[in-house]
């Protein structure tokens, strides 16, 4: 598979007149060659010329692991010291990009600390963004990856329904949270997960990007849970709110409406639809019910072997679906001090339409 | 707690000469705000100016979260959309630094996209970066601070012997990673574990970087465990080398080689030795026996809020120890296809030394 995948990413650096890409750690680069690196302060990089033989430029102490890579590169190493470091990036540089040639990179990934090196072994070189690369290197899925998040996603349903069973009321959010940890890795999730699970409890579930904190969970909260499981680097990530006890009217009218928002959103996917237009499906739900103000993000994003990556599905974002491209749909309303309501599924698009990855039930469920 | 650590950063900014600090999300800022961010594709940054208020520019999604920092800060929030991001940037940005001022930056976390979004916002600001400011405001630990880390070496030395009275040969390495994962979660450890337990076995444990595989364990192998728990924020970072049934007299002699540089690297350790002085002493004792060339890396790194921090216990390191400098020595032989062994504990300088975190047991144990 990875010849394949290194011919397309050569097409594409080709037609956008690229000489190279420079990929630090990261999905991109256990995309091509299979590798992952544990990234601190020994700097990884790896060199993708239109032309000629990859390049790996890293730590001694990864060298053997380098070797194991699945297309056949050329491995640069260096010691624990910053003149062979220096060394090192100096020969896996030199004569990889002609003077004045562009070099595609990760803005999310390279670091102000490798754009020194690179800068200083290579003061010519012109490192450029190239997010449209990387989108179309890897956001329309094959097969067996589209297998490994639907089994990310079954472990997933498993590992709640599992941490469901021991839920009460009086638990903390960090509790429940390990709880639920502790059903992934038992499920069956690699151990490095898509993120650490978000258990969000009564007021704490109006903050979108909560953290698990101290809180108990009290009779009359809204509970929303955000997690995922890993299989092979592929993610899952879904949403579920739960009520513990009886919750407060309005706060069961805007799970309702998230209900609603989630499955017009999941109905609005299909090929030649854009990113654009699931946005306004699932929106238009909620804002029609006089509650637009109170769903402050965007209604997705695309899923992978990274837990957001493109697609986005953004209001403002014009790209067209196609056959294979995989992300979440996860409309919410947050009401600042009382509660919010997310519920978050997984899509793959289909010739036919889209196939909903997650089956977890979304109505109001009581618990606890 | 967080005022007195925002006076020593600026302190030390002011010594420096610099204007300002620009954060990103990770220990630096969690230490002088208390706040955690997953930082993916949606940009965060502090900026602490040597006089007034911080400032914190956040997506719109984290603006409560950004509310409650340990330290008054001035949110600047953006909505999903580009220009609403730029004008954030724009405002936080503006008056925080005068014409020619310096920023300190962490060259490991600032990206490419941030230092974009900088330049845009604040094209005269001059970017520089600071790493030793970043040692001097988080390598001497707070009471509670080692306190956090001695709870998750106990956590993590609780988590193996459980995880060891289920191993046996024929397993694979990421299902003994698995059942040590879950393990650390029932010990207690937070749900952001410092890194996912290497498990490296046979040949691969020559590899001092490796990722558990699909290899079994197999009678003969040394099986190196790397492994580590997470308190508050802390980490503890520990290995130890196993052998399964009976292995070659040689892998037995390098255990016992790596057992003692352990120790002279650990009794190196007091206030007013030098990281290189600690780093020679472990290193003596493998050289000496003619392994120097099968120890390829340094004797050990900082860790605190970190799993690497400084002081970097490197050969070519002149910094002085002070007591509450917490660190790891981990000195390790590898022999290329056969096997290697690495024995890591964690240790904090005191007043009259140095006091080791970790006491599970280093000699030679036979398990499976």
């Amino acid at each position: 598979m990875p010849s394949d995948r290194l011919g397309r990413l050569r097409r594409l650096l080709r037609e956008g007149n690229w000489s190279a890409a420079a990929l630090m750690p990261g999905p991109n680069l256990y995309y091509l060659t299979g590798l992952s690196f544990h990234l601190m302060e020994r700097p990884v990089l790896g060199l993708f010329p239109v032309e000629g033989r990859p390049r790996l430029i890293v730590p001694r102490l990864e060298q053997e692991k380098a070797r194991s890579s699945a297309v056949d590169a050329k491995v640069f190493d260096f010691g624990e010291d910053e003149a062979s470091r220096a060394e090192a990036f100096g020969r896996g540089l030199s004569g990889v990009v002609p003077a004045g040639g562009r070099v595609a990179v990760e803005p999310l990934r390279l670091r102000f600390f490798e754009l020194g090196l690179i800068g200083s072994a290579a003061p010519g070189i012109r490192l450029e963004p190239a997010d449209g690369i990387w989108a179309d290197l890897r956001s329309k899925k094959e097969p067996d990856e589209v297998e490994a998040m639907r089994r990310a996603v079954q472990m997933a349903q498993v590992a709640l329904e599992a941490a469901l069973a021991r839920i009460r009321v009086g638990m903390t959010e960090r509790e429940f949270a390990t709880e639920l940890t502790l059903d992934l890795y038992r499920a069956g999730s690699d151990p490095e997960l898509p993120f650490a699970p978000i258990v969000a409890s009564g007021p704490n579930s109006a903050m979108p990007h909560a953290v698990p904190t101290d809180r108990r969970l009290q009779s009359g909260d809204l509970l929303i849970v955000d997690w995922g499981a890993s299989v092979r680097g592929y993610f899952s990530d879904l949403t579920r709110t739960f009520a513990l006890g009886d919750v407060d009217p309005e706060l069961e009218r805007i799970h309702r409406l998230v209900v609603q928002a989630n499955s017009a959103g999941r109905d609005a996917v299909r090929p030649s639809a854009t990113c654009a237009s699931v946005d306004a499906a699932a929106r238009q739900v909620i804002e029609s019910a006089g509650y637009g103000a109170a769903f402050p993000h965007r209604t997705g994003h695309g899923l992978g072997l990274e837990a957001h990556e493109p697609p986005f599905i953004r209001g403002d974002n014009p790209v067209v679906l196609e056959p294979g491209m995989t992300f979440t749909v996860e409309p919410g309303v947050y009401l600042s001090g009382r509660g919010g309501v997310r519920i978050e599924d997984n899509i793959v698009v289909t010739e036919a339409g889209a196939d909903t990855l997650s089956d977890f039930p979304r109505e109001l469920r009581r618990i606890g």
